[in-house]
């Protein structure tokens, strides 16, 4: 690796914020979330490190700057949520599987995950951003009651699919081919989406 | 913390093996997989460095030594396997949430998703443990047709419900009474159990 301490860049220069970013975004995803530094990111952006505190303040909100969903929430919600209502839960689990299955899907979901166990700081980012972005949009677009409890059932059986089929890689899930997995999940999240999730108290 | 490094015991003492695993449970307790040595580990146990490797091998062998489900599948699976084959599902999630809600069991659980989202050579070693441990004898108690299957669909919802509820503490599930949970996710272990998993291929 070459490092360049303080290349000279000034604040203010267009370049540096970009810069800063993609070091930040490199060390989180290679590093975790525990192990990057402020400081070793400013060097691997070639920029004094109170640079880094002055334009994006905490390591946190460094974190947040950079850490992204595996896919787009407002260009593929509409299409997942839009149609036949009783096969919701299918048109999702297809796509979760086809996000996962995807390399840079899963790398992303992964870093997710790895960041959110790591640290609770971390966790806490996470937890803003999928309920921003996901969670949020998610209910809307279901829009029935107890819409934001449903759509967090369904987010535990996504994580859940990532961490034992693609991070603990569990036999037989681990090599299953990605439909019929897919089928096997499609009724539990049709089951959070649209049934009574408490029948015999209600 | 005091160190006692070197204390003097000899290889055979009946001691320094506890020693050695006590240090070692705590350290990755506390540390994660990764920022564990086998080094600090001799150290708090008051043992020479080599007495470690002596002992247990490899760091991921004494990682092996000391990694523990949070409670005994041996006793815990036949009282849930047994009565009625409708309303497993009904008690695998009442067990799981209690499991989760009791401060060890939670932090045993956190513990293992920690460690395996943190390097491959804990998640193998999980992997292994869950398998042995709790993904065959819980296959051997369905029974079915794809009985390994079934139970490792199952341990997904259950990992994810662990991570969603208590790790990154999405709401408004983080908040909701246990059990309201295990009713949601009831009828989908039920599922996994003993529904046909994929019903329009077969």
């Amino acid at each position: 690796m070459v490092i360049r301490a303080h290349s000279g860049r000034r604040p203010g220069d267009s370049g540096t914020r970009d810069a800063i970013l993609a070091a930040a975004r490199r060390q989180f995803a290679e590093l975790g979330y525990d192990r990057t530094s402020m400081r070793q990111v400013a060097i691997e952006a070639g920029v004094d490190p109170t640079l880094v505190s002055h334009f994006h303040g905490s390591k946190k909100q460094l974190f947040l700057a950079v850490v992204e969903l595996p896919f787009q929430p407002a260009k593929v919600l509409p299409m997942l949520l839009a149609g036949d209502r009783q096969k919701i839960g299918a048109r999702l689990a297809r796509f979760a599987l086809s996000v996962l299955e995807s390399e840079q899907g899963r790398s992303r979901m992964i870093g997710l995950i790895r960041a959110a166990t790591s640290e609770p700081a971390a966790a806490e980012v996470i937890r803003e951003l999928i309920t921003r972005e996901l969670l949020i949009p998610l209910a809307e677009g279901i829009g029935s009651d107890d819409a934001a409890y449903r759509a967090s059932l369904v987010a535990s059986q996504i994580v859940g699919m990532a961490m034992a089929r693609y991070i603990v890689a569990v036999e037989p899930l681990a090599s299953r081919d990605p439909a019929s997995v897919a089928d096997a999940i499609a009724p539990t999240l049709q089951h959070y989406l649209t049934d009574d999730l408490s029948p015999h108290r209600s």
